[in-house]
């Protein structure tokens, strides 16, 4: 993992969207589904922006059955970069409602 | 100041040695010039790049006779972003000789 990376990684307002919302799932060890996040943006776009947060290691999937579930690498970001992911979840919720991060992005319950 | 600007800001790797070597220099209140980075790019990338972190809200610049002097605006960047930058810098400090934020990046006297 490398800084400028996750730092260009997150500056994308969709990929800050998408860390923010499996963020806010992390405390009750839920994992996302990648139709969870359909609200954001279209299939296409969204999965290269699955792409790139894998690529770059701000996220970890799994394949279970037919879905893709999908959980911030917290602990391994924590340890490379203390304090970044905090103080950029911290100044997104701040702006939540202007940059759009909270677009109705209903989790489903996954089987 | 908006956060995924901020950060596109930051994730070059250019501009990530520009704001760290203008960290660098704030405690002691040392501003620097455009030339203090003459090792890092060349003349017109760097105006780009200094045109950028300006207008992300990153840094200012005042005219002292000749010289452009700059800063990082610390306190607008830190009550809008808390803790952003120091984790950011911390990061960045890490990794600084793979970064290449380390270059010979001289400071000269102001005048």
């Amino acid at each position: 993992m490398e800084l400028p990376v996750v730092l260009d990684c997150l500056s994308d307002p969709i990929r800050l969207a998408i860390v923010y919302h499996l963020a806010q799932h992390e405390r009750d060890g839920t994992e996302l589904r990648c139709g969870d996040f359909n609200e954001l943006s279209g299939k296409s776009n969204l999965a290269y922006h699955f792409a790139k947060l894998r690529d770059s290691g701000l996220m970890q999937t799994r394949i279970a059955g037919t879905n893709r579930l999908m959980k911030l690498r917290r602990e391994d970001l924590d340890a490379r970069f203390p304090g970044l992911i905090d103080a950029v979840l911290k100044s997104a919720a701040r702006d939540a409602g202007r940059l759009q991060l909270v677009a109705e992005c209903e989790v489903a319950d996954v089987d």
